[in-house]
């Protein structure tokens, strides 16, 4: 169907206004936010400090996603989706979080999160002359790559000597800027609240990346130190009103990933090769839990955040698969690049520096085809379990070597996070842990042949089943003492392990290593290379007009609440909780639009009017799940969770508010009203509204 | 954005079944349906006497919309838009029923309609070998033609003769067959209730053709025999609970026109010329009413009715048209005609006689364009003055004529519902008439030049506003007691009067004529002679397997109540009342999604779960409109009133179920809630559900 757009022009007699301003584009970091265009366009001129306050208040949870705090004492707020790993990890058989939601009334009833980290960025510096200059002229990519390394890593040590705090050197703009970032980390999490998981995630993967929706995406964490809450000065006020229509908001938040300055050569790529063996991928782990979840109500249970999540990605992918498609998108992006070799082409000495950097790529993803699949699947992270034993491995082998020469993942600055992650006591469940690990050996050995170096490594002459079921089933490794002792056992603890996961672990290592120096030397090199070459050609002509790709580092993005234009008709700016009733009603509460008991219970209740959830035209992706959507005073108007389908593809460009293009948010005032007519939650509630 | 049907497919582990079968084409008349076909897939089986029940309680409102009795004594059950010009009609600047909508708590204050007329299929019979058989062997189409208008003429004054009743013989299948349809006729049909426009059109123009809806499109009128209500045994029982998910429904009313049967020549000329013609007469006509409605909020009420109207029209043109430029659609036509054309020349005695059908078609069509635009703006009714001038001429003229030999629609079996129309006493708003024959005349000034003999005839020298003002000024035609006199004045009253608004008629009377016998010896009979043709080949080929194309006589839909997939998610089969509160909230009710006083006031008495609209897959186009929606047996379930967006362009075919092609209804039950709880009828419900 199309826009019946001249229709509507023609017959414009109705009270309706035409939005007039263009959306805004950008995921900008907090050293340059657009403050011309906000105060031009939105006449919005924010202090330093309010800078400051919301980059203090704004959280990033390292299990992917954002989260605000909304009151002094280390509260802070984010989706029922992003807490969903948490939920899990914290139910049981017989406590199901995830179904039946949670609320401690007091803070000694809150449960604590085996395995969270929240970072607040507490401050940040720009490096990139150190970095760019500790490379020596006429290194080749390898020798720049680590030259590079060493620097940032000599960087970020004398950071963390000066200020305790994790500090990461982070590139931007493919390599055209690196900043030092400095998070003040908090491991010790508790859960307070989550929505049922059937009112936040309402309508289930029907209704995820659509709009009007209904759903209640909510849960609040505390941030503890000392086993006491921590103090948060920086926090954002809940809006009890949320906010209009039309509405200048901002989202503080973590966006994941974007792809926007990618080259076509790489674009081609994803299109033709990434996206597709990702999309199988991704399938082979979703089929394998969805086969395990059939064993029963509790094997459901156990893989139903996996379930989600997967769901989740597959429905953005194949969202963004399809605007790569699109002829007319992908023809957007070969004119940009070609715009910019035009005006390269204007200034010949820079010409002569940056241009040839479009070529190495294209020669080095040329290259890249042939060794996808292998990569793809040369890994055993599809099991938790798997993921464990390889870490361990790789940890000892990579703490021989002196800080600067390690893997990224295991410089001095990380090894905190990295050991938090691994010595999680997150319940694993073993059988679970087997049928994963069959179907992604099955798959790998359907996928790369009986000869390949890793499945040989791998399965040794067995089947998937059976090389599976010894690794999985004799392996101590589901018990955090056996991984503590091998982590601290060092080398020698891991040569001489006979646990057969560890063994598994040890077969294919050597593979693994040789696939990802390959993949460091022949793609990530370059990629580094020519990539700070084509940010110094962009900033030549065009500034820094235009923000960094996403990289889960914390952004504001911006815009107005706002409805749009669908087919022939108006999409409000909001929906009310009248309408959770009709869809449910609708359809007969079939799953997955029935409601919670609480919900079915407690009608007569709510102000029906109130509204649940709205649309608001920033640029945001994945990683923003939970972003606070602030007012211009700062106040917490509503949560991010989601966007439309007609931003899906919004990875590698931009989707103009036009297009109808939107964030999807939990209204702040819809929160409240649940909160206070349906959970009781006063203690919760005065904390927010301080009454 | 397409659908992701790929990855919903692969991601079916919800509890949602797909539907398995697929839609059901056709809008069959009661001679032939399709028997068979319901046997099979619905297990349904009526009997003669159900078919005959069902036809005996339809009713075709000659307004342009379908309806249906619903009690024994003549109550009749229709859409508000269709009732909206009778609205407009017994309306005043001081009382106005569209906008307040009305209710007639006793017969004694019904409001008696100046000019609807109702009419019920009491019988038809096939003559198409006497009607065929009447064209001598040799005649040319000229011949042709004038030999079949002699031969229906006569069967009709047989008929009528016989029967009292309304007699037409009808072409179906392009002249492939002919039937004589008789039709008990009412002429006194008086109101009994109308919802207010603002929840009959609840969302207004934006929302027309979109679903979900949430519009109480419903108005209740009684038919009058002798000045007491007319007694109608054969009426639908009003089912107080609607249809259930999935249910078998059938919907039995006028569907007004498609032309799924043209040739790829006509489609195309529709696409090339015909349609992009009837926008610019449409929107000229609308245009002009759009301005005189801004002069005030009584010139709104005057024009309101033509407004919606020719929006809803144009909405709909703009969604065929888009439907003739999609070139995978446009395919699809051409092959279906390749495909007859290959069958045919399987036989080739038959393909002698009947393909040169498409060439003579393409032949004449070639004419087309370059007198469309005379074709299109010589006449003088766009206004309605205009209009009863022009047939008051046109009558004068052919009654001096044998009844074989007039204008179809002056032939006797027609005269009195001739007389009805242009004697009714509606009220006429001579300010507003003015500025459409103005307009109007603009427009073809405009479009056919200066030079052009309508033009000249109309203008006179004068200029479209001089001419317009002196006409309508000047002219008595306003008042019933003046066109009858002139009615029955005959010829010579019409060529003495000095009525400026009668001699403008008869100016351009003449160039009308010759531009209609043009129409008729080189379109019409060439069409007629050739559509028979082409007819007998479609029978000889697949039989009498399609339905005859729709023309405003009374056909039954079939399909089931279903919702659909769109984009990635589920619309479902119904909406309800929490839904029409959660979109007036959405938009704060800034209109046209604000809501009549007695829904804000009343919300707390609605059971708000009760079903409001829904949509089912039955084969539907204009003038459905108010089509009862009946169940197996034959209990009313629901009031067609509208089509989702998916189905637009089904004028040139069928659209598949799986496209989400949905026709849209009011359902029965929350008629009856509205009735109870909000406009307080007790008599009109006790009417209905007998109690």
């Amino acid at each position: 169907m199309k826009k019946l757009v001249a229709l509507l022009l023609l017959i414009s007699a109705l009270s309706f206004n035409a939005p007039v301003y263009r959306a805004d584009e950008g995921m900008w970091t907090f050293d340059n936010p657009p403050l011309k265009h906000w105060k031009k366009r939105y006449h919005f001129e924010p202090t330093a400090a309010w800078l400051e306050n919301v980059r203090l208040a704004s959280v990033r949870l390292n299990d992917g996603g954002s989260g605000g705090f909304v009151s002094p004492d280390g509260l802070l707020v984010t989706n029922q989706h992003v807490a969903s790993g948490q939920l899990q990890k914290v139910s049981t058989k017989t406590k199901d979080y995830t179904k039946d939601g949670f609320y401690a009334p007091t803070n000694a009833e809150e449960l604590k999160c085996p395995d969270l980290e929240c970072n607040v960025l507490v401050s940040y510096e720009n490096v990139t002359e150190r970095v760019q200059s500790a490379v020596t002229s006429g290194a080749t990519d390898k020798q720049a790559s680590a030259q590079r390394k060493a620097v940032m890593a000599q960087i970020e040590k004398e950071s963390t000597q000066q200020t305790g705090l994790k500090s990461d050197v982070i590139s931007f703009y493919s390599g055209g800027e690196y900043w030092l970032y400095r998070h003040k980390k908090y491991t010790d999490i508790r859960l307070v609240f989550a929505a049922e998981e059937q009112i936040a995630f309402f309508g289930g993967d029907y209704d995820n990346f659509t709009y009007p929706r209904y759903d209640l995406d909510v849960a609040f964490f505390r941030a503890y130190e000392n086993d006491r809450p921590a103090r948060t000065p920086h926090y954002f006020k809940w809006s009890a009103t949320g906010p209009v229509d039309g509405e200048f908001v901002l989202a503080s938040g973590s966006p994941g990933s974007t792809a926007r300055l990618l080259t076509v050569a790489q674009l081609a790529y994803q299109r033709e090769v990434g996206n597709p063996l990702q999309k199988q991928v991704w399938t082979a782990r979703l089929n394998a839990l969805q086969e395990y979840a059939k064993g029963g109500e509790e094997q459901a249970r156990q893989a139903g955040a996996g379930i989600r999540s997967f769901n989740n990605s597959l429905k953005r992918l194949v969202g963004q698969q399809e605007g790569l498609l699109n002829p007319r998108m992908f023809a957007k992006k070969e004119a940009e690049e070609q715009a910019l070799k035009d005006e390269l082409a204007k200034k010949p000495d820079l010409q002569k520096l940056y241009a040839p950097a479009w070529q190495s790529i294209a020669a080095a993803y040329a290259q890249l085809p042939a060794m996808a699949n292998r990569l793809a699947f040369s890994t055993l992270a599809a099991s938790r379990l798997g993921d464990i034993a390889a870490k361990l491995v790789r940890y000892a082998e990579e703490m021989q070597k002196p800080n600067e020469q390690r893997y990224d993942e295991f410089r001095d600055s990380r090894l905190e996070s990295f050991k938090f992650a691994v010595l999680s006591p997150a319940p694993i469940y073993p059988q679970m842990e087997e049928v994963l690990l069959t179907a992604w050996l099955a798959e790998g050995l359907k996928t790369l042949g009986a000869n390949d170096p890793f499945i040989k490594a791998a399965l040794q002459g067995a089947t998937p089943a059976e090389a599976a079921r010894r690794a999985i089933q004799g392996t101590q490794l589901a018990e955090v003492k056996a991984r503590k002792a091998l982590l601290e056992g060092g080398a020698d603890a891991i040569a001489k392990s006979t646990d057969p996961l560890i063994v598994m672990a040890r077969n294919v290592e050597p593979i693994i290593r040789e696939l990802r120096a390959w993949n460091e030397e022949k793609i990530l090199n370059v990629e580094a290379s020519a990539g700070e070459k084509l940010a110094k050609a962009r900033f030549a002509v065009y500034g820094k007009s235009v923000p960094p790709d996403a990289n889960f580092n914390l952004r504001l993005s911006y815009g107005r609440v706002l409805g749009y234009e669908e087919d022939t008709t108006l999409v409000p700016f909001k929906t009310t909780f009248y309408g959770l009733y009709d869809r449910a009603e609708s359809f007969n509460e079939k799953p997955p639009y029935d409601l919670p008991e609480r919900y079915r219970a407690g009608r007569t209740k709510l102000a029906l009017a109130t509204p649940l959830n709205f649309v608001y035209s920033a640029d945001t992706i994945g990683g923003n799940s939970g972003s606070p959507v602030i007012n211009r005073n700062a106040e917490l108007v509503g949560l991010n969770f989601d966007s439309n389908i007609q931003k899906l593809s919004n990875r590698y460009w931009y989707i103009e508010e036009e297009e109808g293009s939107r964030a999807v948010a939990v209204h702040s005032a819809g929160i409240l009203e649940a909160l206070r007519q349906l959970y009781h939650t006063p203690a919760l509630v005065k904390e927010l509204m301080g009454r």
